[in-house]
């Protein structure tokens, strides 16, 4: 591809020789001819011509001898630059024929199904799903179009899957949540889960995460949100559309999580606790109340993070400040 | 249903019209005509008329003009109902023909195995389990009467289970401990492991759940034990009966957990520990040594809740303190 | 096996009846006749005779009346004695009907391949390699000489690993790392992962743990690393040879650790952080700025563990350094 024709399909102004050939995406490390890196800050451009690439993205304030297509936002560009370059594998509806698909359940059109992945009776995938292999898709389950199933991923009865959404390897969709009530002698009585999972459109679920279904009604994922690896979501939590949630986070039952919120790795929630939308959790808070208002929270328990900065200090502090009170107890005199 | 007979079946009392149909559960959200709902709180008792269901499980001081379940534990007793009025699948004794089970493995009657699930050689299963599609179930396994297991589970050769246990989606049972040892150069030494891993009745593990093979002897999990999703239990632990553990709770080696505790969710603890009869601890709680006695703990590392509840008080006020004792240092003359 | 075979075999001294028949490896609670046990402190040697154990490995010092082998560190040589009585199965070179292998793919000598297991195109896996049932390797992958693969595991596309790699149950080898980045609307734009996982020589990845793919470039797990259960590991990380990490720990994205790392289970890295040769790090720390020097750490965020045990004692006075500072702040006056 030439970087104009490149700079056209991402809607971008360039500078430098238009026929300059590119055919990969690059970091600077491995560039060689051909290659488009970016470059997010303007202090760094001047690295590019040195790293072997063909041409760079960079900020609209550079100035630089070198072919590069101008950004305001380079990373998301060149984003947009490797989606183009280095396009996903298209579906060719291919159904393997050591896939089990049940007679009642319907598969659209360019659907591919790989080997040794299953679809219960009465589910419905739509049109252009790559289901890779060893994929265990349950019964009466949705599947909107454009969909990935990744291999291993289980995804229980009933679920209802949006459009374009991504299910990593090992994802567990729909299993029961965890509601058990002892009785008298102490043994746990199970509370059955019939409620559901659905999950919106545009959602990626990162390898091995956990979704579980509703005790009664649904567990919500919306539209848009992003889930790593080793998440858990319990029964009856409704996530709002574009949050974000980092690795090995724990959300108990019945969590409330509003829109474009971002939460950090190894986090905790607290059953039944409600965060308001646009809040950030940084990574390993453990949240044990609502987040009713906008803003960055941090610590166990989740603070603001202004407050939780000063907790920190006195905490490091703290060795120091027995001594200063040991000190003041001894009084005057020991001066 | 009928009232009556569904009052009948859990043993309860009931008022209202006997012949007041009852099709299915509900939360008050999405109750409709058939629906049975519950009521924990008798404050709450009035919402259940509107909610628009055809009954309710109250509790016994509840006075209501409405078809209604008396029950002094509305919640385990509308459990019952769901399993009564949804009952789960039952098995049919089919084993699908896509299915590998190995000619020297023992298979009960009315036992189910779906397509792509492996049963190993000289592996034994009860009667009347449920296997899903896609589980791989290794060698000189038992599996006891009436259990499920969800697909893409592992059980590695060995591994023994008692009756009525569930084993969620993706579940690795019998994996190899996490045992090494650096030699002089610093390689790390694996000591093969040649334990099991031992599984009660009753016993349910949620999805993506790790319990490891003893090195020597057996990793042992007791009748009744409740482990959530993303638990990771070590090699030659114990856990006694009853017990539940949250989340994405992590157990080191040889740690020995007594009955009926209870463990939130991101919980680690320490290998080697022993944790007595009925102790609750707190999400995020790290468990550095023996917990000996019957009682609540909390915070990293855990302490009795009352104390875990002042250390807390005091890191919040750490920025305060930390002003008082400077001004404490500027002496009388200051004020 | 004698005991002066066994001996021999593991290049050490014994003393007692060389003829003595060993044929298993037992824990004292377990041994029987036949048993070999060992003994890591002299001061419980004398129990070794009680055990009913045929043989037992002790430290060189110990004075025994009994079959024995003498190691500076038997719990290293049991291991070994372990591998010996208790060999792992070998492979046969036989592949499964029900596996698939693309026919492009290249099979080395030697090696099983398991029911529904898949090998996709390109992919060339090395000579007696153990492929167990489900496990799922995609497209232009590498996989060393004798690995062991578990079911359930999925290797995405473009993976390497080096020989004598173990990768258990349920992992996740190369899944999109998770880089988003919210347009203006806060819709998360995905960043499409190009890079790869490259995995070194003699590398052992606990069950249901993953390793997602770079960016651009490679994600590196050096030779020798020990990843254990539910690890979550990064894009773009790389993790330096022998390094061990326990289980349930987060590591995110280009996070540099070194080489003989110890990282304790349920810690947290934030992204690009770096950490030093022989760093050790302590069970659910928080790790969220580069640790340079070796030494051991602790804490949320992360300090050397001298510091951490100072403020972890202030913690634990915090609620007592309240009522001194009142008591200061009432004056001489209130004595």
């Amino acid at each position: 591809m030439k970087l104009c024709e490149l700079a056209s399909a991402l809607g971008k102004q360039f500078v430098g020789n238009p026929e300059t050939e590119i055919t990969c995406c690059s970091s600077p490390q491995s560039a060689k001819s051909g290659s488009l890196i970016f470059v997010e800050n303007s202090k760094y451009a001047a690295d590019a011509q040195k790293s072997g690439a063909s041409a760079a993205i960079v900020p609209p304030d550079v100035e630089i001898d070198f072919p590069a297509i101008k950004s305001e936002r380079p990373s998301v560009t060149f984003a947009q630059a490797v989606s183009i370059l280095h396009p996903q594998k298209k579906t060719s509806g291919g159904r393997d024929s050591r896939a089990f698909v049940d007679p009642s359940a319907k598969v659209g059109e360019g659907t591919d199904i790989g080997p040794f992945s299953t679809v219960g009776a009465n589910s419905r995938i739509g049109k252009n799903v790559l289901i890779h292999s060893n994929a265990a898709i349950g019964e009466n389950v949705t599947v909107g179009d454009d969909c990935v199933i990744y291999p291993n991923v289980t995804i229980y009865d009933g679920s209802i899957l949006g459009a374009r959404t991504v299910i990593h390897a090992g994802c567990a969709i729909g299993a029961d949540g965890f509601k058990f009530m002892p009785d008298k002698s102490g043994r746990q009585i199970k509370f059955q889960h019939i409620g559901i999972v659905r999950i919106g459109d545009d959602v990626e679920i990162g390898a091995n995460s956990c979704v579980d279904r509703a005790v009664l009604d649904e567990t919500i994922i919306g539209n848009g949100v992003k889930l790593d690896n080793l998440v858990q979501v319990g029964h009856n939590c409704e996530i709002g559309d574009n949050t974000v949630v980092a690795g090995c986070t724990g959300i108990a039952g019945s969590v409330k999580i509003g829109k474009n919120v971002i939460i950090g790795g190894q986090v905790g929630f607290k059953d039944h606790v409600t965060i308001a939308d646009g809040v950030v959790i940084a990574a390993k808070s453990g949240v044990i109340g609502d987040l009713g208002t906008r803003g960055i929270y941090c610590g166990m328990p989740a603070v603001p993070l202004g407050e939780w900065r000063k907790q920190s200090a006195a905490i490091s502090r703290g060795p120091e400040t027995l001594k200063r009170v040991a000190r003041l107890e001894k009084g005057p005199r020991a001066d």
